[in-house]
């Protein structure tokens, strides 16, 4: 790690300097991924220097790292032979990637310079949408027919060597290209040349099809420790693999996006870093919510507006108030976490809805007793010592009595709607993250408003 | 998958009829994760038939899947000669696990059980934190000498074969046990037997200190595409490594700790299903922040109490202040969502704050007066049809402006306070997460009364 600091300023300085041989050799040292966050943080004169003084080759690495939105700019800054090269050198999935980045236009003009070699398979998968499993796998991986020895499996899959993303394993087909089994190298290599790899295979116990959502295969990788998942098409014909890396990736942008939408953020995540995303981009994001939720926030301000009247006869309940409709806020706001958060690994199975509403009844019950009599004590014995304008015909008593059960009510309320609203979300085929916690927030402020006037309607006059 | 699922439903009916025979074979073409998924969701009764049927050496892999909390239970139902054999079938750092979930005196009985063999790697992991890169790490790993052909290197690593959690990669290190660089098997398998080692091996660019977080540890596995991290102590020797299934857990559960944290959920992830932890867990996670949280709201009531005379005299106001204050926590709750995760992701350094800050300062000014002038044009448009006693020396006008600019302040301070907090957290060595969104809710609905009440009297009195 020492290195690779020293390496990165090195390349930075060798980059203000324009010193294109100090350049390559600090960029010699570094790893892609390391090279493509230095990209991202550079102006555009520096960004020039650094694609013409790269080359092709090295470059074809680091734009596999880029943000999908700064792609199509960075392959603007190389000719049509170095576009060529770069198509070229990357794996399969990788290019389709590319291609999926650009506009539609840019795509036309670069699968014409796809080689002839290339541009099946790169057709073929380009027909996946980004986020299936088959937008995720590549099609180089070890194939071998079932029917050869030991030797002949590794005289094939070394002539396919360089082609193949991972030989971690190698996958055996019949006739019919469909998959049948699986080996790892180290089979072959511990085993005598003249094995029949009928003999030492092994049945192929997970797979994914290819129009399956890349959440489902990143959640075999993680239940069943995977290191490739085969993907195949409904006849069992194998097309390609996910690789371990891609599970990396999927669960990271997947739990990013899910963290991002119950903050209220709309849109899909941005895969520049935080301080690279445009004020506009980030605009974009938040606004709608906030304009929606301020929308809702009104009603709340509506139903304060209709009990003035409680007020007016008694004002101390202002201070409380805030008080008992936040609470139903957060714990609204943690009961759809908690839930949203068990749908996403896969916990919640469909008929789980009346369990889920029975746990958090209990608990919402639970939670707003307990912090209601905390609330009653503190307005008994804490209170008369900083109000004493409370009417003699309320009294500390019955007030902190009223508080207490609008809060019970009001907690009892929240956790419920907080945990019922994403199922019915999922139900309803909406991504349950959207009417996260921000959501639930804002709704059920106007039951807290309602629920605490009401109380104290009837309790207090 | 559908084999799967027919099996887990055998295996459910064999253990309601209690049919040892039924339930082995169907637990036979189960994965140990779908078992201890199982396992799980069973009652007293049915777990002990579950562990008397399975036998110690299955149980010792489905163990290592279930949530720490229920390790000493279900090693519980087994006899000393059980243990032993469960202890000596895991790998090493299951081992360790297992007994890091166990009570100090049932570790100190387990810690008699193992093998003499195993006994001081045991002893030598424990000393790691679990949540370290030591505490992660395997200690089985595939090692040759420099020195040695590949034949001879072949011959040593099939010696081990049984004891190597993966032989993905194979490390080579020197005579003092340094690492000097690493080998794939499909290099061992494809070159010539006589080939000398030293030839053929490469560079480890990527390593980790035994005492690193393991979040620094995912976070290298998702950057370089890591498959195995070795792990090494301060003199640069070789003590284990992580494998990439680790990354994969140790990614999913720092993602979950961060959003319940971020909902205000206090203490460890709980490792059990949402339906499997106890109603008694899920309060003492939840209660504490919220009892804090209505504390804290009681300042925002006491705002309002001071400010009656303003509220007396215009209660209109009301209709707008759930909205000023609610838009303030959201957009606090974005920022700091998004400050939270960037951070999370290792995108913001030590030195970033200004950006940070700067950034966050313009996005809320220009949040904050596209909302207000939404909510102005709605006060000059709509306003007038629904509400009839709006003073004439206020007037429409004056009002929707006031209720513009407050807005205005209160979303810029909200999304300043909501950004610049985590990052003041992390300087104060305090998990950001710890500070989110409904702390941070809590905190600007004060500030919101206190804008709010201020402009009004300011404007319109």
């Amino acid at each position: 790690m020492q290195d690779d600091n020293k390496n990165t300023s090195d390349l930075l300085s060798a980059l203000k300097d324009r010193d294109a041989e100090a350049f390559l050799l600090a960029a010699e040292g570094l790893h892609y991924a390391d090279l493509a966050d230095t990209f991202e943080d550079l102006n555009k004169e520096e960004r020039d220097f650094f694609s013409a003084t790269i080359g092709a080759e090295r470059f074809s690495e680091v734009i596999t790292d880029l943000p999908d939105s700064m792609v199509e700019e960075a392959l603007g800054e190389f000719s049509s032979d170095d576009q060529r090269e770069i198509l070229d050198q990357v794996s399969d999935d990788d290019r389709v990637d590319l291609l999926q980045d650009v506009s539609e236009e840019t795509r036309h003009k670069l699968l014409e310079l796809v080689e002839p070699d290339d541009i099946e398979v790169t057709r073929s998968l380009l027909r996946y949408d980004e986020d299936t499993a088959g937008g995720r796998m590549t099609t180089s991986f070890g194939k071998i027919r079932l029917g050869l020895t030991v030797k002949e499996a590794l005289d094939e899959l070394r002539a396919s060597h360089v082609d193949s993303e991972t030989l971690a394993r190698v996958y055996v087909t019949d006739e019919k290209d469909r998959l049948i089994g699986r080996l790892r190298i180290r089979d072959l290599a511990f085993n005598n040349w003249d094995t029949p790899v009928s003999g030492i295979f092994r049945p192929c116990k997970h797979t994914i099809l290819a129009s399956a959502d890349q959440e489902e295969a990143a959640q075999m990788f993680s239940k069943y420790d995977l290191i490739v998942l085969p993907v195949i098409d409904e006849h069992d014909r194998m097309l390609g693999i996910i690789t371990y890396d891609d599970a990396l990736e999927i669960i990271e942008e997947e739990s990013t996006e899910d963290i991002e939408r119950m903050a209220g953020m709309a849109g899909n995540v941005s895969e520049e870093s935080y301080l690279n995303t445009t004020l506009s981009t980030h605009f974009k994001r938040r606004f709608p919510w906030l304009l929606g939720l301020a929308l809702l926030a009104i009603a709340s301000g509506y139903v304060m507006l209709k009990f003035e009247y409680v007020l007016d006869q008694l004002f101390v309940l202002a201070l409380f108030l805030p008080m008992v409709v936040a609470a139903g806020g957060n714990t609204g706001g943690q009961a759809s976490t908690m839930v949203i958060r068990a749908m996403a690994l896969g916990e919640l199975g469909a008929g789980s809805t009346t369990r889920v509403a029975w746990k958090e009844l209990r608990l919402g019950i639970l939670l707003g007793s307990s912090l209601g009599i905390c609330i009653a004590l503190t307005t008994f014995f804490v209170l008369p010592f900083f109000y004493t304008n409370m009417p003699v015909e309320v009294g500390f008593f019955r007030f902190g009595v009223a508080v207490a059960i609008s809060l019970t009510a009001q907690i009892t309320t929240s956790t419920l709607v907080g945990s019922l609203l994403p199922i019915g979300a999922r139900r309803a085929n909406i991504d349950p993250a959207v009417v996260a916690a921000p959501a639930i927030t804002t709704i059920v402020d106007v039951s807290g408003m309602v629920i605490y006037f009401l109380v104290a309607k009837l309790m207090l006059f």
